[in-house]
């Protein structure tokens, strides 16, 4: 286990992004697919699918009922007076209602079991080539009737600038608790814009995780260059019923729209990292985000429950 | 030709809205469809299916050289300056572009054209059972990338309310100049929610129109009637290429999401009354809004261009 008092110092910044006159593509310099066929559950197939198009969508990983405890339970942590009020907590700006709780493995036992599920973390590991952290874990509930959209970002830019992750050698895990219709504001990707790196303009300000969890302002794509990548791959829709799964690359282009249908939608979140991939030192030169958005102190590897 | 000043005093109010304590469903006192089969081209599916649902979408009612030539002509009235400072003229809050620009029929010839289409017209006059005339004209802009969305709303509910439309005796067109896709921000509507009248709570502010183009206060119909509607009938999305044209009933219960998607979303919307059903004082007992978004003079047949 590397603490924070050991993390590395920068290396070489293979990513720079904000602060620059222009926003600016430039190709992505690792791999996708970090592991092979021989690693793990995935076919030759699906791993050519994850490279081509940076997610994949899996129907019914999960039960009818492991959806109805897992919900249960995230419904349970947000009207958990004693959660309310930390600061692992994030509410909606006008509705005051819990959004998105982090960190959730440490403060639901059930909530770490379903992040240690042994078919997501064998996922995980064949795409990571070998093991992996929790970069963050959280359970999200967007509302319905009232929904906020989400606009367009990749994680990695974020996760580069903000919180000291090197490479691209990190996924994101999206475990659906309630089912996901073309109507309610389901994920959207845009294949294949993994491939290349968006820099964006504009300096990070401080502090700007408390209002960019509400509300992006800086890392924020330009519109040619998302009329570029969508006029190259298209846009497509993780749809599904509860219970289905979404692996998707941590520099895919991914957003979402607002929500006015009666249905909301919740899911577990996680962040696999690398073992060989742990934060340094933020890119953009501030202070780090807190460790329950962006783990700082524990690479130890994720043990299947 | 019914003028202004002989407009028929209100009679009885069929379906009183807000200023209630409660929110209020009642069935529908007038029919779907007022004509019949003989009276124009749609069939007996067609006229059913209308009946059921509350609209109905027809794919290829113009085809690319018309869609393209109406198209122009849109971007040509968004850019007018002439028209910029215009009442008729409505801008996103945020951003200043041009949203929608009301009685499009006396602002462009080619438009007035479209409004009058044989194709258009005949289906508003079997829907109607008889002779209609525009109770509101207007062209639609739905910016990609920052697209708003429009919350749930009867069109008549707010008709009847504050135009003075006595009975749900009216259709509006949509004819969509650009491809309408699930993830757009396209029409949601809830099939068999114009069987029932939702009256609201919360008065009628004066004025109210020029805030209500932007954003809704009033006749915003509640969670639960809303979860009622949905879950009898549920969502479904008038999705079409360019030049597809939807039929919707006025008092189906319609709304949209917003559109992050780098592809706006453009039509021309015509709203036909029946000649036997021309506006009255507004129920809700204030000025009426004016003639550009609501018709108060002119009820004369529209004609075949």
């Amino acid at each position: 286990m590397t603490t924070a008092t050991e993390a590395t110092p920068r290396s070489e910044d293979l990513y720079p992004s904000r602060g620059l006159p222009e926003p600016r593509l430039a190709p992505r310099k690792d791999p996708v697919v970090h592991g092979s066929v021989e690693d793990g559950p995935l076919d030759v197939v699906h791993l050519r699918r994850y490279e081509q198009n940076g997610f994949l969508t899996f129907e019914g990983m999960f039960d009818d009922d492991e959806v109805a405890r897992y919900l249960a339970e995230l419904q349970r942590l947000r009207g958990d007076e004693a959660l309310a009020d930390r600061p692992e907590t994030i509410t909606e700006p006008e509705s005051g209602q819990v959004r998105s709780i982090f960190a959730v493995h440490r403060q639901s036992e059930l909530m770490e079991r379903l992040c240690r599920d042994r078919g997501v973390v064998e996922i995980a590991r064949q795409l990571l080539g070998g093991d992996v952290y929790f970069h963050q874990t959280r359970v999200n509930y967007k509302s319905g009737f009232r929904g906020k959209e989400f606009y367009w970002h990749s994680d990695f830019e974020t996760w580069h600038q903000e919180d000291g992750m090197p490479r691209m050698r990190a996924v994101s895990c999206s475990i659906s608790l309630t089912d996901n219709s073309p109507h309610n504001g389901p994920l959207l990707l845009i294949p294949g814009s993994h491939q290349e790196f968006l820099a964006c303009v504009g300096e990070t300000p401080e502090n700007h995780y408390q209002k960019s969890l509400q509300k992006q302002e800086y890392g924020v794509p330009d519109d040619e260059s998302l009329a570029a990548m969508v006029e190259k791959g298209g846009i497509e829709a993780a749809t599904g019923k509860a219970g289905s799964v979404t692996f998707f690359e941590c520099n895919v282009m991914h957003g979402s729209n607002s929500n006015i249908t009666p249905w909301p939608r919740s899911n577990c979140f996680i962040v696999f990292n690398s073992v060989e991939n742990a934060v340094v030192d933020p890119y953009c030169g501030l202070e780090p985000r807190p460790g329950f958005i962006a783990e700082r102190d524990d690479f130890s590897p994720v043990e299947i429950a």
